[in-house]
């Protein structure tokens, strides 16, 4: 049994599709036990929609929500929202193995941080999304936004962050680990990449294969790309919306005649099968790494598929023991010697 | 008439591709006259190929050519490369407008920073290419990567430049001006780009609309998206990765069986005009800005229409009168108001 909580009031479409999503994930992994956190009125009129198993589904009254504009320091302090007791709960209780949200990115890294806390020797939490690559598998960027202001050490632990997630998540041992740099020549960068690569280079822990551009994300070879959160956001929200322009104008082409909407009958199964190649959503959110349990961060406008596919993973990665392979990793690097001083 | 120098040695596919282009640039534009610059022999012989008017082209013959692998600032001492060549006859020739080049970046803002020089009150020129965006225009990045420190004055002049630019270019007075920050609210960002927030918004010479995002680059509302130089570069790569890797999966499903290579024919249009839509090389390579005259450089990988579109467009931005236009925008920037101190 494997207890994950879903906080059924965050995220444009809640609370709609995290019930949703958690009917279906409940339906696909009957290992699963979901705790949904919110309103319980409103939930129960949600899940009076479907058919589930209910030994296997339980409902944690809150009586507030987080909204969107809450700034995330005053949101946390609202003890009653949805999001907030979910942390509490996660924090307290050896049973639940990891939380799926919707909600506030700011709210969810500052619980996270301060209610969760994180892993013993972890300076910052990061936020890891999975980008489809060429090869058919994910990119794991991070940081992709939870620390505009980075140093070298940070990101030297979000190098094994994100290797101890692709060991648990995708099976994936002795990740490929490149910095997300300007170019990929090791003088490149500004001082806190050029100093990140001298350090990621003596980390024995970690397989570094030195500096990758931004297209690498995508067409490269490494399963790890190190960022600092401000450029791995610009990164991935440049993805996201050239995604979002090509697929948009080939919508508008593929339906744009008579000729191109017979081309497109034709080219249907080619066209689901490049979706589903090129599904940012097909693992769910993106991982908030750093933190004492599972938490996965789903895109605010989520629909239920996400979440059951955030649930999944969620659930995937405490299989995989992503706390404990973090903290083995950890316990392997001598920090003290690898970056002397202050840093 | 106006002159453009061709730096025929420069790139992957020289010398075969800067001639192409520039005799097809001759052809397509009767005002022009084009100094190719490169080892004569080589130059004549690829000229043997093509019908071309010869009053409208000559050769610079130069018996040295920079190397993708040097050092820039040791490249542009090689003092009979084509490169350093064509920046000296660049700045001493008044009759000269601009430069075509697809040989190395590095050398090429070096040149244009140490022998051609900066325009009067420019602290560092920046590199900005125009992207293809969901208006079925373009937005200029600037800076995609010259710079890879930047401080806040150095923003606030990539905005007047490429807004010099989209009027010269584009024709578009009082450009839409974005910051790319990790966020659309004010206090995002770190501090660069929260003073350069505040610094953008006191300057009256721009249209500043705010904060923009990674994925504003391509699907948003503004015309000059400006980026520090490594965020900049990171953002333009990952771009261009998301756009290799979506069309090469679209490829591979449009001819993966036959009944999707029939739908293909039925949209080949589509595909067409689809291509043509999300072209970046529709106007060849990205601008020098912040340099005396008019420099493009074009993707080392540039084919002959790569080149042809960069020549073009130099000429375009000459008659557009950029120089003039940067020039009075910055005299009406009181800096040492906006800017106090040693910024």
């Amino acid at each position: 049994m494997i207890k994950i909580l879903v906080d059924a009031m965050g995220g444009d479409n809640a609370p709609a599709a995290p019930i949703e999503g958690a009917v279906k994930a409940l339906e696909n992994d009957k290992e699963l036990y979901i705790i949904l956190a919110g309103r319980q009125e409103v939930i129960e009129a949600e899940l009076a929609k479907y058919n589930y198993d209910a030994a296997r589904l339980e409902i944690m009254d809150c009586r507030d929500v987080i909204d969107m504009n809450d700034i995330p320091t005053e949101a946390i302090r609202k003890n009653e929202s949805s999001l907030v007791r979910s942390f509490r709960l996660l924090k307290n209780d050896a049973e639940v193995a990891g939380l799926v949200t919707a909600g506030s990115t700011g709210a969810t890294i500052a619980a996270g941080q301060l209610i969760l806390g994180r892993i013993r020797g972890i300076k910052r939490p990061a936020l890891c999304p999975a980008i489809p690559n060429i090869r058919g598998s994910y990119t794991l960027l991070c940081d992709c936004g939870a620390n505009a202001e980075c140093k070298p050490a940070m990101l030297c632990q979000f190098a094994v962050l994100a290797s101890a997630y692709a060991s648990a998540g995708f099976g994936i041992n002795n990740a490929k680990v490149g910095l997300v740099n300007n170019g990929t020549e090791e003088h490149k960068g500004d001082p806190l990449h050029q100093q990140t690569y001298q350090l990621l280079k003596k980390m024995d822990v970690i397989n570094f294969e030195g500096n990758i551009e931004g297209r690498d994300i995508m067409i490269g070879d490494v399963d790890v790309a190190v960022c600092d959160g401000f450029s791995g956001n610009i990164a991935l929200k440049s993805i996201e919306g050239c995604g979002k322009l090509i697929l948009s104008v080939l919508k508008k082409e593929a339906t744009s005649s008579l000729s191109s909407k017979i081309g497109s009958l034709f080219l249907m199964k080619g066209f689901r099968r490049m979706r589903a190649r090129l599904d940012f959503e097909a693992v769910g959110g993106a991982l908030l790494l750093g933190v004492k349990k599972v938490v996965i961060k789903s895109h605010g406008s989520s629909k239920a598929r996400t979440i059951t596919a955030s649930i999944e993973n969620a659930a995937n990665i405490y299989r995989g023991n992503l706390i404990g392979k973090v903290e083995d990793m950890l316990s392997r690097v001598d920090w003290d010697n690898l970056i002397p001083k202050e840093e």
